[in-house]
């Protein structure tokens, strides 16, 4: 959906993406703890085997966990793990995989098609995901196979495990798998206040790509089979597509430490925050509207060519979408001081005619 | 497109598509006279080689051609060809390559997206293929780097050259190639009252899928390249994909038949006869609307229930599409008499009240 | 294995391959027969529906049956359904699918690496094959999933189904499947006289490859599942792989007409009775050495110079393959006068000195 | 080649591979200036520009510079770049795209198959390679489209850069284009004693696979085109193949500090010296045998079982390869006195009897 990003002159990237933040103090410490002497590579080093263990628990139940290094890969190989190539993988149009992706996860499936559904907020309805499934049941068509679910979704939005089990019941009646895209898992968690079982294995997810990049580590992303049949030879598949990584301890390491002690929410709530922050900073500016309910940590706002002018001056880097949308996203790294700079120099540009 | 196909305890399959009749009498006598003694095989054979320069005769240029076993692969093939796996394809919403060839461009070009651009009566238009072209510029999503055009529309609808010489500009302007999907190229040819050449390269066509299954061979299309580069190793990418035949004159020697002598428009100008036919037959039907301009050899209508009912106790069998559109095809092999019992038919299901 | 074709300025192509012929008499009349008004297509005709139950008589068993266009594509489309990109195929280092599909099991499975194993007149060996199971057991290496045998095999020589049976036995111990590569299966059948299923099944062959060009037909190539399972979705497959024809009617018909009455083996036992011919009459060639057993319809024979020479002037084409030796093939078109042309002038070339 | 890897209950991880060992102190230390607020992701960051500038200075050429996860991934994007499907690229049979990435070549390429050359010590012998580039000249077979050596090779030998350049100059004047895995690129260097150009660029390395992960990275691999024509769009091919990095920075920083101060060269000049080392200190022990000539920090060592055993018995863990080899691997990390404890108990256990 992104279709602009701004001029690279820029000089502030704090809410650009929630990827510009750097490492956080405690996944760097995991990793320097980590670093000490030589250890079996592969992930057949106790970090590994430690950081799988705390999924296990924090999502009370013995799934099969993988660390890759990103999320383009983690949910393309999760989805070719669930199809063929002449399959189809039902997902928002608004959705990572199709919009952000270059075509990774038809790369990676070998051919596999996105049949693009809609629904407001950037979030799956019912009957658009019926119809998709329901439209052609031919083989000159790809037999819908996946169901993909953002949470977060693109917009920043979320859905209620309730919803969750509506889409999954319908997707699992016509024997389609369920995958959901959790980039930002965290924010979602600590957004919604449930447990991670009740938002993933619980409503009827099968495979979770945890993202652990956007939550502070500096790369990892689990790829977390509830159902450890349809992660059979899921390391080949790993290792094939060259992502296998041979000091897998870096990867692992700062699970270990984050998951069981709760902190991996902490630098999530935090991003939250700062988004409501920003949008209640805001909310008396003219001519700004927000575009979408601000759930976690993405704020949407459709702006006068006025501020646009007002915010490029003062050196703000952040992505336009297609119909003129701003996207402002906050991470563990954003401070609030940052915040209200931004949110003075929109109501700035906002307040000059 | 589709979305349902009639019934299969229907006993009428004459409109059902123009693949449901056989081999013409012509392309019979050419397979017949074909099959004496032996000839070298995988088309180092005399009846390939006039083939390939019939085609060249044909469209007055020194083209290179290739012989594969359907549409399908033709089609998949000459995209795969002018394309990375991270590249991606411009085509209408209704293309056959989006929505009767299950993945197969993805598949063998490993992963490249198409893009659905719109346009009305299945034609693209100019504006949407330069939104497409435009909206995404940045290495996270597949860039643009084929238009893929048919002659006639899945709609049954055609180009006209001025038509096509646009949009290839606008492609080639941006550095996409321009394929053309001509399953039924004879078609388009026969009723526009053009030269060949006038409706591919002279306008700005790379390559065109020429099929000839619809034109009444058994099966054999023909993919030809204007631009003599861009085949290159274009063998290699048949034979790896399974689409070299080792008996290939038999797929060869009708095209030597049919093309220098006119033959091939014969069948094909018979079949958009019949399709003219049929629509001024059933014009005063009650209730029955044309849904798209007949230009070619299909006839889309919409027809109320009780015409469908009508034609289900008639045992004639035709595709539904999404919204009710009721497909009739015509070819080499209608015969004006089932025109006539159809249309009858169909207007005696308009009069029942 | 193929090196070197000799020069295609020859004349007399009889022997070069065994589809060099054309389509038999009996194949032709039940395609002319078929060749009549309107019927469903994709294979949902009359045709197709017996062509298949025929095949389940003829092998005494209910398989799965699939109708493709040539050799490379079944072999492939067969080894896909078998894999994952990250499996293995187990087969001779002379095997076809090895030496002259230029890549494509490795391409429909995406990348699938074949894992060539030794054995004297090119057929595995136990031992060989047991080591290519056992030697890699860690994710680095393509894990094997498929014994592929074949039947004959590429030099012309057989396995009994006792050899198979120990074979099918090796892999299946280990979770192997067995795909058997059946281009010439009638002349195995034909030779050995043993059931169809006496040579498949019943021995472990999970899959067969039957061919259907180098017994007569134009084209056509059945993919027989004896295990239905496995055939899960095939049609899918062949569809996204360009190989689902539209006028199957023609690609059936021919095995409707020759399977019930055993005329299928007729041609094929034609043929090795014309390479039993063949080598009978050339065994007091000085020089001239019988390099395998003659078992079907291929001989090769390590000429000397001076006889390459002579069948060069004498206008025959044939393979050389890497060590010099010559290919000649039968085929159900072969006649006895060009089996004691080719033997006279074999033995001339000898003679002279 | 690998076949065994000793059970995992192993103690010391010293010698099993030089990715055993963690991020070493300078690149570390990089990494932790790197984070620091916010930067522009997925390369467009300072540091990405500054390793790519560095690389450009130490190669003393114009090259284009990409940073991905892993050498698999490496090396298999690198020769997709170079190849089509229906191509294939020849190693060296103990080469570790063939023998240690699972098919990625294959998967990334979409079935590019690799020939297989042989040649002592690991090293190609021109005769094998030119045997491979001719043997096949037909469309049945992939075509040769890449050499691809390995500087040191798998055996832990090096080529000279004369050696290279006849490599190449056979490669460049039949069409192929030449890659190297440069894995362990800084102990080639080290080791011969030359520049980095002389050893690529200067004597016909097309693209170059620069490893950083055993040179003392937590992982970050270059690719560097010599030839900038051939880096066309491969920034796409990187992001399609899940290898674009968001948070770049932290793979790039290293190298902006160890190329430019020669830094880059000392681990590696350390791990050559240890393999010395460990080769002078067990030359007099009975029944050991060193299997190839040690030129830069690999060991491999034919060992009595009873040397296995003692080992076994002290907890050092290390690869056994086909045929009985031991590999010892030293790296950036390996102490003096590991070198020496571990020759001390292959001594010890030679000597008992």
């Amino acid at each position: 959906m992104r279709s602009v990003v701004t001029a690279v002159n820029e000089r502030r990237w704090d809410f650009a993406s929630d990827n510009t933040s750097g490492i956080s103090p405690k996944a760097w410490a995991a990793m320097a703890e980590a670093n000490e002497g030589f250890l079996p590579s592969y992930g057949d080093d106790k970090y590994t085997e430690a950081a799988a263990d705390a999924f296990r628990e924090v999502f009370e139940i013995d799934c099969e966990v993988f660390f890759v290094f990103n999320g383009t890969a983690a949910n393309s190989l999760a989805l070719a793990s669930l199809c063929q190539s002449y399959h189809s993988v039902i997902c928002h149009e608004t959705a990572h995989v199709e919009t952000d992706e270059c075509g990774a996860p038809e790369f990676f499936s070998n051919g596999t098609k996105l049949l693009l559904a809609g629904g407001p907020n950037g979030k799956l309805s019912l009957d658009t995901v019926d119809h998709l499934i329901m439209k052609r049941r031919d083989i000159h068509y790809p037999r819908p196979h996946v169901l993909s679910l953002s949470a977060p979704t693109e917009l920043g939005t979320l859905y209620r495990p309730e919803e969750i089990r509506e889409l999954t019941a319908l997707a699992h009646s016509h024997g389609l798998k369920v995958h959901m895209d959790g980039t930002r898992f965290a924010n979602a968690i600590a957004a919604l206040g449930v447990n991670p079982a009740q938002l993933t294995w619980q409503v009827g997810v099968d495979v979770l790509c945890f993202g652990g990049t956007k939550t502070g580590l500096g790369l990892s992303e689990a790829v977390v089979f509830f159902n450890r049949t349809l992660a059979e030879e899921f390391d080949y598949r790993c290792k094939q597509a060259g992502q296998l990584a041979s000091k897998m301890r870096f990867m692992a390491a700062p699970w270990v430490k984050m998951l069981p002690d709760g902190s991996w929410l902490e630098g999530s709530s935090h991003a939250n925050h700062c988004a409501a922050l920003l949008v209640d900073l805001i909310k008396d500016a003219p001519d700004v509207e927000r575009l979408f309910p601000v759930e976690a940590n993405a704020v949407f706002l459709r702006l006068p060519q006025r501020v646009h002018d007002h915010l490029k001056r003062r050196g703000w880097s952040y992505y336009i979408f297609i119909g003129g949308g701003a996207r402002f996203m906050c991470s563990w790294a954003t401070s609030e001081d940052a915040v209200r700079d931004l949110a003075k120099d929109i109501c700035e540009g906002a307040a000059q005619t």
